[in-house]
């Protein structure tokens, strides 16, 4: 499982759109706060292959690791518990 | 904009995956409750034309009408609001 803290750092670079509270900034960008940390995964992991496209997600996405990945999806999953 | 009450209607068949109060019932399915109405409906019709696959949503998707697809998108989307 991921590192929250590790990937509340990371989501920094998510916050504009995903919002730092996985809340979202605008209409087409989804909430994440509490998602479930396998579909997380999955969706990050989709726009790295390029199974699933998106013009600024498939950017934001080749720029992460194994590791970010999982980090990421444990902080917003975590949002869900406040 | 789409019919709230159509859409909770309609959602009876998303149910045993997303919930009918839009949580996920299994790790894979994400959560939809208070998703931002426009992510709703393009994650949708992207299953619908193909440009996003999935075993389960791609044969689901199938059976959706473009006023089912709005519907569906403002029920999920005013959970969020309870």
């Amino acid at each position: 499982a991921g590192d929250i803290k590790a990937g509340r750092a990371k989501a920094t670079q998510c916050a504009a759109c995903h919002g730092i509270d996985g809340m979202s900034k605008l209409p087409e960008a989804p909430n994440l706060a509490g998602q479930t940390e396998e579909y997380l995964v999955k969706a990050l992991n989709d726009f790295r292959t390029g199974e699933r496209k998106n013009e600024m997600m498939t950017m934001m996405a080749k720029t992460l690791t194994d590791a970010d990945v999982a980090n990421l999806a444990a902080y917003y999953h975590s949002l869900g518990k406040q």
